[in-house]
């Protein structure tokens, strides 16, 4: 791919015949990506110079902020042809992005048979199989030939996704087999599909969560997962290439929920400030006032701390320990559990592991604490003792915080809420409390004459 | 699948015929499970009943510790036939993961074409192309025909995975252009090779990075890539399939590293309590050292701290609210880097969002704090003085926070560190240290006179 400037050049100069030919050795990704770089107003004549099939199979990769403003200068025919050449899984997501009026615009420009198709597509919800299956595939009948199977294919093949599992259906649509293409092309020619059809069939349900569809196709290295309706017709197909699209956006999604924000569907360039902050301040303001209980915590115990100010300057790296030993136990629990390598009966298990880990961890830490404590703080009275204390106060914390970060992700999980909530933010920001009471307590024991 | 019980009944009771015909109605992922849920003695005997290729598609998909130990158990004729049997790919996996003595013995009793395969892909570093392909695929040559083509098919096309795509290569293995099965079958069958493959083809290279790979994948949409060797030659494809993989485990990766951890390759439930706290304890001891700055700061701070003991009460929600608001903003960057829809050219577009948001942010936060200290330490003198000061204190916090959330993963990735390691933990710790800075320094201004 040239620099963009050289098409954009080449468009002022009225050069529509090499753009066409330059860009025509181009993949459609590189090209949607010159569309997204230029001004609208060139991209739309870009466009233009492209034969109907390439402006739809680039019109589906730009983002929907330029789809909506190439739209917005299309004529009505150039959105028919559009939208008739889109497949019909693109055309679905691209209209699902626009606003209502758009929407309304753009199916008015599509023909009656499109037009229902999409929107039976956009019936189905957020997330479910009905969304990420394509619904153009090869569909034989069990008294065909291989021969007369080829011929089909021939004929309705279009796209490269969709052929090589082929779905043998009755009168009613409903599923009775799959062929691949592999046994196709070693079968003879005569062979009968309904005799070497695979009836044991895998399927996926519309309604169907694609986080759980993912999770099949990973653990039986699927290829292809036809998708039926409640009735057990068949109305698409889902692809593993669908698939890692679903593991990319599900693994965002959990980065997003697990770094204390509200998850967004747009790439982050894409997003406007506001609805970015709109994302965030939710969290934000939660925690802060969840947070104030530490404060209320420390108000209590005001008197203990101004006797013993040393203790005052370890606090933060005591919430701190507490959040970052709670934050790693929790991190590998939420992502256990998405990919499901963990599951809730396995609790009893994690948790004796975590046990452990923590009491290495807290003798550790403890250990350099203390050490810390002795030399910087010279001079300072009862010095063997205060170290104790912060030593001791790590132990407990580390623990409690690795317990913390097991057992929130499962009880979410057994509640049906997103374990992902129970991340670092929130994990800190319980620890920090408990960490407080459990400070102030072990010095109360140990210092109490001073307090 | 029945309840795992079962299966073990019917092996007690020596009923080999029913077990084996039970068996292989399953899928070999579900058969792993099982193998995973008994003892290894009776996992052996349960493998035994099944066909020789079937158990090397079960043994491919057990964990490693469980592969060790069937191997223990396994004669050397039976270790022959599940590495012959084993996908040169799986065999490498499998191997690789072995302690050296056990590998040794694996490889002494494979054939010395097996053996020599497996040490080449051994050989190739981590995370590379050359560790995820799949050495069987079918080659043509380009002066065969589509007829003659299907017959080499039938011969080689060994695994669902390396048919659709067929490779023409020349006499040296020199990649010439590739077929699709699509082409194939919508061809006439006398049309020449040569005449109908596309020549304009994507490579990856075998030391390239597998993230790398997985990104060209997704973006241009691809269902398999041929891999070459440094002379151009035809080694190996990556399909689809191993990308889903792929992007699985990165993103596993970049979680483990944002929750403070030393990423690990194998399952939590896999991995020893010894191995988990190893990969824990160094984050945990470093960021403890880092954060005793913090405590260096509030020992200077001393004076000012027990002048105004209401201050103290605020430090802990002063520095979370810091650390979340970093970390939102931190885990945006680092993942928008890794999906690669942030560059590091973006800074000052992504810098100027930041601050818009931390400004919005900043204020919503500091007068919800403000609201807060009013209305919870009424009776104290100053103390809408005091408010003003927690208030304006957050303002600042949260900016600084989002633009350290912004400037250190991007300076990370400039600088060829992971970015992954900016995240949450450090950020927070970074983070406390400025914000009682800010903190003592703003009160100063407005109570110098207390202090």
């Amino acid at each position: 791919m040239k620099e963009y400037q050289t098409y954009e050049k080449m468009l002022d100069e009225k050069q529509y015949n090499s753009l066409r030919s330059e860009l025509l050795e181009e993949n459609p990704a590189d090209i949607a990506q010159l569309i997204e770089n230029v001004p609208v107003e060139k991209a739309v004549l870009i466009l233009r110079v492209l034969p109907k099939d390439v402006q739809a199979a680039v019109f589906a990769e730009v983002y929907s902020d330029t789809q909506q403003a190439l739209i917005g200068l299309f004529s009505d025919t150039e959105i028919h042809f559009i939208i008739e050449e889109l497949f019909l899984d693109d055309a679905a997501d691209f209209i699902e992005e626009m606003p209502a009026t758009i929407a309304k615009k753009i199916l008015a420009n599509a023909t009656k048979e499109t037009r229902d198709e999409i929107n039976r597509l956009l019936k189905y919800p957020d997330n479910s199989a009905g969304t990420i299956m394509t619904v153009e595939y090869v569909d034989l009948k069990r008294g065909m030939t291989v021969r007369e199977s080829f011929s089909r294919i021939r004929k309705t093949g279009t796209d490269k996704e969709t052929i090589y599992t082929c779905y043998v259906t009755d009168s009613e649509r409903r599923l009775e087999g799959v062929v691949t293409a592999k046994k196709l092309m070693l079968a003879e020619r005569e062979e009968i599909i309904g005799d070497i059809m695979d009836t044991n069939i895998m399927l996926a349900q519309t309604y169907e969560d694609q986080e759980e569809v993912a999770r099949r196709f990973n653990k039986y290295d699927l290829l292809s997962l036809p998708v039926v309706d409640s009735e057990n017709r068949l109305v698409g197909i889902i692809t593993v290439d669908d698939i890692a699209d679903v593991i990319q956006a599900e693994a965002t999604e959990d980065f997003e929920i697990m770094g204390g924000m509200a998850p967004s569907e747009k790439p982050y360039l894409k997003t406007s400030v506001f609805e970015l902050f709109k994302n965030r301040i939710g969290w934000l303001v939660g925690l802060m006032i969840l947070g104030m209980g530490t404060g209320i915590i420390l108000k209590i115990f005001e008197d203990a701390m101004l006797a013993v100010p040393l203790l005052i300057t370890f606090i933060p790296m005591l919430t701190d320990t507490g959040g970052n030993a709670g934050a790693q136990s929790s991190t590998l629990i939420i992502r256990g559990m998405a990919v499901s390598e963990i599951t809730t009966q396995d609790f009893m298990k994690v948790a004796w592991k975590e046990i452990r880990i923590s009491m290495m961890a807290g003798v550790v830490l403890a250990g350099v604490a203390f050490v810390r404590v002795i030399i910087l703080s010279t001079g300072e009275a009862d010095l063997y003792i205060k170290a104790a204390v912060i030593s001791l106060t790590i132990i407990f914390t580390v623990f409690m915080s690795k317990l913390c970060g097991v057992a929130l992700p499962m009880l979410a999980k057994k509640t049906k809420i997103d374990p992902a909530v129970m991340a670092a933010p929130l994990i800190t920001t319980i620890v920090d409390a408990c960490s407080l009471i459990m400070f102030f307590m072990i010095a109360k024991l140990f210092l109490g004459y001073l307090m």
